[in-house]
C-alpha cells in the first residue's frame, strides 16, 4: 500500500493496528537462542506499520537477554505485507527477525515470528452464521482468514462444522503458507466448490479483494477486532477500476512500472507491454507512490508490480494506474467485460 | 527532500525543472559506445526529479542507436541529489546512466552526464553587482554555483575581475568535484577569506544552506533561471530550527535515524548517541519522509543522514527531527547558542 493513502481497504485497520492492547507473543527465546549460534552483532527487527510503536519495547526486552555489543536495528521501511520484506537490512545485520507476516519463501537468514492475534473468534462467527445458508439449504461453505488469525482457523473449522456447515479448505498455492489463508494479492484458498465464502479476520482489505477474484460467491465478513459482520460489496470498486480504465483509453504514452520488491517481479508482463507498444516505457521502483510517477510526463502507468496499490489506490495518482489485464482492455486487446481482479502466484 | 513537500528551498525550482525549453547535452555518443563495448542488453536511465519526464524522449533517442535486444529502464526511484544513486538498478544493468549531477565518487560501472544550463549568466550577475560591495571598498568576492552551471564558472570569474573584484575561489574537499561548487549539503567551496559570497544559480535551496553554514558572509543570490537578485536571509530558518530544539528538549524516547544511501552513512554518529542515551533507538531506511515516522511512537527524531531533509522538511514531520548538533543542544550536552547548519564531508 502506499504510504500516504488511506483506502477504504487499509491495511492499518485490520487489527494488526493494536485498538486493543494485545499481550504478542514475539518469541524472544528463538531470537535470542539464533544471536548466540550466530554470534550475532547485528540484529535487525521488521514490525509491520500497525506495530512500528512496539518495536522499542520488543527491543528493550532483547537487550536485557543479550550481550552489552549487540546493536539492535529497527527497520524504518514501509512494511505492509511479506513482500516488503528489508533487504537492505536483511543483508547487514547477522539476525534479521520479520514479524506479522509468514513467509513467501522460507530463508534461513531470516526468523519470521508470526503474531496472532488472542481476540475471540467464536462470538462474530456466531453473528455472522446469521448472513450464511441454513446448513440445510446449503452447507457448503469457504473459510479464509489472514495470517494472525491462522492460530484458530481450526476452531474456527470445528465451530462451522458443529452447527452443521461443510468447510471447504485449501492451500492456495506457493505464494501461501497455510491451508485456508489469503494475502491481499492472492484468494487461491477460497478456490471451492461453495456459493459462500466466509472470511474472518480485521478490516476490509483482503475480503474486498476476495470478492472481487470470486464474484460469483457471497462472501461474508466477520470482524473480530471491529466487531462487525458485512458483505463484501465490490459495486464502488469495480465502478472506479472500469471509470479509470476508461481515461486510460486515451493515453498516448505508458508507462510501464517494474516493482523491485521481493515477490512482486513480474518482469515477462512489462517486457510483453514493451515488445508490443513503443510507446511504453519500462520504469523501476520499490515503493509505487502518486509523488514518485508525477514527475513522469507519461498519459497513463501500468503496475507490474502490487495489484492492491493499482487498484486501491489508484485514485490517489495524477494519471491512470492500470493491472497489466486492465491495460490490455483498455489498448483495445481484451473486450471491456474481460476487467477482472489481478492476482499473484508464485514466490520469489 | 521529502517527496511530498515544497519548502521554500525546494530543489525542484533550481533551474533543474524546465521554466524553459531547453537543449540539453545528454552525451548519447558516448552511451551508445558503452553499451556497444561492454555488449550491454540493460541498460538504465536516472534523471533528477526535475528532469524525469525527459527520460522517454532519452530513451527513445538511445534507441535509434543502439541494437533492438537492448532494455532500457528508467529509474523510478526519488532523485535530488548524487546521493540518490538507484543502486538497485546500476547493480542489474550492464550500463547504468546518472544524469545532472556530479559524481560524488567515480565509479567504471556509472556514467555521469552532467546536464549544463544554457542560461546565460552575466545578465543576472549584472544585476546582482549591485548587491556587492564597490571593488573599491572591498574587492575579494567568493563565487561559487551548482554543477549544472559549472560550464560557465570561468566566464563568472573573468566578468567579475573584468569590474576590479578579485574573485576567491576554491575546490571545498574530496565531496565535491569541482571548484567553486556547492552541494545542499556541503559549502566548503564558500570557505574563502571574503566577507561576501556571490551564488549564481536557481533557486534559494542552495544559498540558504550557504548562509547557515557561512553565517558571518553576506551572500548574494544571482538567479538566472527564475532573474531574480536576493540577499540570501536565514533568520525565518534559524526560527524555526530553535524552535524545533525546544519542543525536542522535552522529548524522553529518541528514534536515531541511519540512511542507507550511498554517501549518508554516519554510523558512528549514530552509535555515540545509542551509546550515551538508553532512551535512543536506532532505525534504518532510505527516504526518510513525515509517513515513515509517523507509526513510530519516539518522541522525537535525529537525523543522521541528509541534512536538508532535517533543516527544510522538519516542520512537515509530526514530531521534532532534529541534526546530530542540534541533538546534543536537545539533550543539554551544548549550549543553545552553538546552533550550527550540518554539513557532511567525504565520499562514500
Amino acid at each position: 500500500m502506499s504510504e500516504q493513502t488511506y483506502s477504504e481497504g487499509d491495511l492499518r485497520n485490520t487489527g494488526m493496528s493494536l485498538k486493543h492492547d494485545r499481550e504478542w507473543d514475539y518469541e524472544l527465546d528463538r531470537i535470542v537462542s539464533a544471536v548466540e549460534e550466530r554470534d550475532a552483532e547485528k540484529v535487525g527487527l521488521q514490525f509491520p506499520e500497525g506495530l512500528k510503536r512496539r518495536g522499542p519495547r520488543v527491543a528493550d526486552d532483547l537487550r536485557e537477554l543479550v550481550d552489552d555489543d549487540v546493536t539492535i536495528m529497527l527497520s524504518g521501511q514501509p512494511c505492509y505485507g511479506a513482500c516488503d520484506l528489508d533487504t537492505f537490512l536483511m543483508r547487514r545485520t547477522d539476525v534479521f527477525v520479520h514479524f506479522g507476516h509468514s513467509p513467501m519463501k522460507e530463508s534461513e537468514k531470516i526468523i519470521y515470528v508470526p503474531l496472532f492475534s488472542n481476540v475471540d473468534v467464536l462470538p462474530i462467527m456466531e453473528e455472522a452464521e446469521e448472513e450464511l445458508a441454513d446448513p440445510e439449504d446449503d452447507p457448503e461453505v469457504g473459510l479464509v482468514t489472514t495470517a494472525q488469525h491462522m492460530n484458530r482457523f481450526d476452531d474456527m473449522a470445528d465451530w462451522l462444522e458443529d452447527r452443521g456447515y461443510e468447510v471447504l479448505t485449501r492451500r492456495g498455492d506457493e505464494r501461501l503458507t497455510h491451508e485456508g489463508q489469503v494475502l491481499g494479492c492472492n484468494y487461491a484458498s477460497a478456490d471451492v466448490p461453495a456459493d459462500q465464502v466466509l472470511y474472518v479476520g480485521g478490516g476490509k482489505f483482503h475480503p474486498l479483494g476476495l470478492a472481487m477474484e470470486h464474484p460469483d460467491k457471497k462472501v461474508v465478513i466477520g470482524d473480530p477486532v471491529n466487531n462487525v459482520v458485512t458483505i463484501a460489496d465490490t459495486e464502488k470498486f469495480l465502478k472506479q477500476r472500469y471509470a479509470t480504465v476508461h481515461k486510460a483509453m486515451d493515453a498516448e504514452t505508458w508507462g510501464v512500472i517494474f516493482c523491485t520488491k521481493i515477490g512482486q517481479g513480474r518482469m515477462d508482463q512489462a517486457e510483453k507491454i514493451l515488445d508490443e507498444n513503443e510507446n511504453a516505457y519500462l520504469i523501476t521502483m520499490d515503493e509505487v507512490t502518486p509523488d514518485r510517477l508525477r514527475n513522469f510526463g507519461f498519459d497513463a502507468f501500468v503496475n507490474t508490480g502490487c495489484p492492491r496499490i493499482t487498484t486501491d489506490d489508484g485514485p490517489q495518482f495524477h494519471k491512470p494506474l492500470l493491472t497489466p489485464g486492465e491495460y490490455e482492455i483498455a489498448v483495445g486487446n481484451k473486450p471491456l467485460d474481460e476487467l477482472s481482479f489481478d492476482t499473484f502466484h508464485g514466490t520469489w
